[in-house]
């Protein structure tokens, strides 16, 4: 019978986006003072709306924005943010609601009870923008609005500029508030830790509740209801971090398998590997695990020989990272793990680092080593303005080619895969067939091996928060019965994680 | 140990969406010659698009355009579907995928695979739709596109015609597509009816299980999960149908609780009330279903009241429907009896009819008494153009003011609610507050019970797909852990149900 050592799940103290916003003001301050502006006007934030599916009067499921979920914490649609620059004081707009919502929807609370329940300093109704703002800075003729214009480097979209009646009365400047408010979200907080340390700690104890449960014969998407359910059930999590990835046999070789043209859809048999992607996601902070075995809980000698390929660069990776170190550099660590070992396998022959030059690592691991994590599960900031992305096949996937620093959150998602469109051209390149053993059409059709935690870069090295069982024997154990308790942390005392 | 009675999910003949797009040819074509308009040109749709997630690359789980997936059941997106009205021949246009996203993403299918997969006659790319419409049309033109466009009395939303390049080669008719095929849409065929009975079989299984495991203490959000893993576990449900109310205590009289800003996050206690409105999907096929009991298994006598009170109004009602019964009476059927129990528990004094020429009955169920349900909760057609929806309080939030035709499933949802929004001005109004007993305080905070089936018209009268416990004695039963099997139906065989 199911359970969990994790319930209930933590309060998470609002402090936590009250310090989100000190952050970005000292951070914006500063900036203003090395170019030598003055210390006025207020950030101004736009909440997420509730979307309708097409025409139809179906309500989707509303999650916040993430950057205005970051400094707000605000769970409803249809608010506004800002902060003055110049008092830090923060200020909250609340959607005017009709009086039927009382029948429809629930309670209108007053607007005493935003202010209170989100920790702000004053709360208005977003028909009162406009006038709130320009009471708050008398005598300014055109007080200026720090607006969210910038790229997101993963989709290539732009975040959308707060708009509100009245807005032609102030200045705008779209080119500040970005980057400084995404950096502020590279770096996390102790109290942002906690949350993504419970979003890890329930996701690893969904994961091994799969794990005791998979049997050949299910269906793919049982495994994903078996994750959703015991994240929800036992850890309060309505949302996941992305789309579950539960992927058998030769499902595993796809990348993001899952989406609704690949529906987790395949009855799996004896002797499949499975690859599974979940993480969910608490307090808008997230969670991205991936762990890999064969559904009948016995890996064979194939899958072993990719399993610990998988794992010994996942550990190799994680023993290196500290302050400094480059994620490019990780990347190819990774890589090289992974060719030594499928070469010591007898799939590749020749020279590993003349397979790193070729980039043959690409072909097993087409994608980036991972990525940083927050209230997005590929959170902004991977690359910092004027960035340029690497070109080389795997590299060029990188969703960050930063050097670590302490505070951020990255995954470690190492992967090796036997992906027919990427391998049959290889084997015939003439710059690459010659590092292909005949062994590895035993592989073709293998599908593919990922393990990814979500790990904190602290001040002298790292810490891996996911606690999923990763060795071999590990696996082997919790899916004969064996037990693998994981212990409630210490998520909030006095603020602090 | 929770199981089901249902599985294997039952496999969905495309056949069903065959059938639909006959259907709507022969309804199209008698339309066209009533009016002497000559049998050519073609039905276009668009289908629906993914979405990222405000400015970020997460990508929400797809789910088709309703009249999409009624017409050619394609849970991919991106797709056109095209039928010649002259031929009846189906046209399906598949994006044309870049390489990459085989290794993301999945296989790429050929064309084949779609026009055997989606049973039509012809599968194109979307980059070929006016070059191909052209030549099935050679000679003519301006070939005639019958495009959606029309307004869903639901949402207020209008659907949004198809778009693609080269459509300016086309003459365009906008009128005449939308109410045709809406109105196919309202009547169900046997197979549409198959589905829909096993998205009701599986949910009134999940509300059972839920029943089963209810325990002062939880919180509201347990019972969604409960209900969300067994339908997707065992019944292949990905989908609900709309957002889980899980409402307790005070929040049953939030007739829409369980959204974003009221998360089902109540801790319940020992003597509430719940009231669970939640409803599967599957295959595009939508359930509603609302049961309401006390969390603690026993009814106090005043709970009584209130459920029997509802539950008779919704035995009256099914036991009234047949083609050509209206609608709007069934609402007011369900509010006399309602009205009349509330008067024979002493709440109400006076005369009924009365009190509902005052409209006393929408101060305990200002909601309309059921919608029409398909492949949308609010499935469309509630209105046919030109109707006028009621003015009355209650009357006015009917989803349809029509009479009953054989074909169609509608949900019968009557609900008694304690809704203070709506009593104390009603107890304070000169023409109303003479009808109120002061025992009627006893029920302040007492919350509300809904009782909802989905109900398919025959030709005679009536069927319930619905199969949960409801008289009180069965609930207390099934709470207790006394049995409830429910019969898999035969729902598919040679192509009916
Ligand atoms: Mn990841
Ligand atoms: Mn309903």
């Amino acid at each position: 019978m199911a359970s969990s050592s994790l319930t209930p799940p933590p309060e998470v103290p609002m402090k936590l986006h009250v310090l989100n916003r000190n952050k970005l003001i000292t951070s914006l301050r500063d900036h203003l003072s090395s170019s030598s502006h003055p210390h006025h006007g207020f950030v101004l934030l736009q909440g997420g709306e509730e979307q309708t599916r097409y025409c139809t009067d179906h309500a989707e499921l509303f999650r916040q924005e993430s950057y205005f979920a970051y400094l707000f914490g605000v769970q409803e649609p249809g608010f506004y943010g800002a902060i003055d620059i110049a008092t830090g004081k923060s200020l909250l707009f609340a959607p005017r609601l009709p009086t039927e919502y009382a029948v429809w929807l629930g309670e209108i609370k007053p607007l005493s009870y935003y202010k209170e329940r989100y920790m702000v300093d004053l709360a208005f109704y977003t028909d009162e923008i406009a006038t709130t703002l320009l009471n708050q800075c008398q005598g300014v003729a055109q007080p200026l609005l720090f607006l969210l214009h910038g790229l997101n480097t993963d989709s290539n979209n732009y975040s959308k500029p707060a708009e509100f009646e009245g807005i032609e009365k102030f200045e705008k400047d779209l080119n500040t508030l970005h980057p400084i408010l995404t950096e502020c979200r590279v770096l996390k907080t102790n109290l942002e830790l906690a949350v993504i340390q419970y979003a890890n700690d329930i996701s690893s104890e969904a994961h091994v509740e799969v794990m005791k449960n998979v049997k050949a014969g299910m269906k793919e998407y049982q495994l994903e209801s078996i994750f959703l359910h015991h994240a929800y059930m036992y850890g309060g999590c309505r949302h996941c971090s992305y789309t579950c990835i539960c992927a058998t046999g030769g499902n595993s070789s796809v990348l993001h398998y899952g989406h609704a043209a690949a529906p987790n859809d395949r009855t799996f048999e004896d002797g499949d590997m499975s690859l599974l992607d979940m993480g969910a996601e608490y307090k808008f902070y997230g969670s991205d695990i991936t762990c890999s075995f064969p559904v009948n809980g016995k890996f064979t000698n194939d899958q072993r020989l990719i399993y610990n390929a998988v794992l010994d660069a996942h550990n190799a990776v994680i023993s290196s990272m500290k302050p400094g170190v480059s994620w490019v550099e990780m990347h190819k660590l990774a890589e090289k793990i992974i060719l030594e070992s499928l070469k010591k396998g007898g799939l590749l022959v020749g020279d590993v680092h003349d397979m790193m030059a070729e980039r043959v690592g690409a072909v097993f691991m087409p994608h980036g080593l991972g990525h940083l994590l927050g209230i997005d599960t590929h959170d902004p900031g991977g690359y910092l303005k004027g960035a340029e992305r690497p070109k080389e096949p795997g590299l060029k996937s990188l969703r960050t080619s930063r050097a670590l620093l302490e505070g951020m959150v990255v995954t470690v998602e190492p992967g090796c895969y036997f992906i027919d469109a990427l391998l049959v051209p290889a084997m015939k390149s003439p710059s690459t067939s010659k590092f292909f053993s005949s062994e590895i059409n035993r592989f073709r059709g293998f599908g593919g091996v990922r393990i990814e935690s979500d790990v904190y870069v602290n001040a002298h090295g790292c810490l891996n928060m996911t606690k999923c069982p990763r060795e071999i024997s590990e696996i082997e154990s919790v899916m004969a019965g064996g037990p693998w308790p994981i212990k409630k942390s210490v998520y909030f005392e006095n603020g602090a994680c």
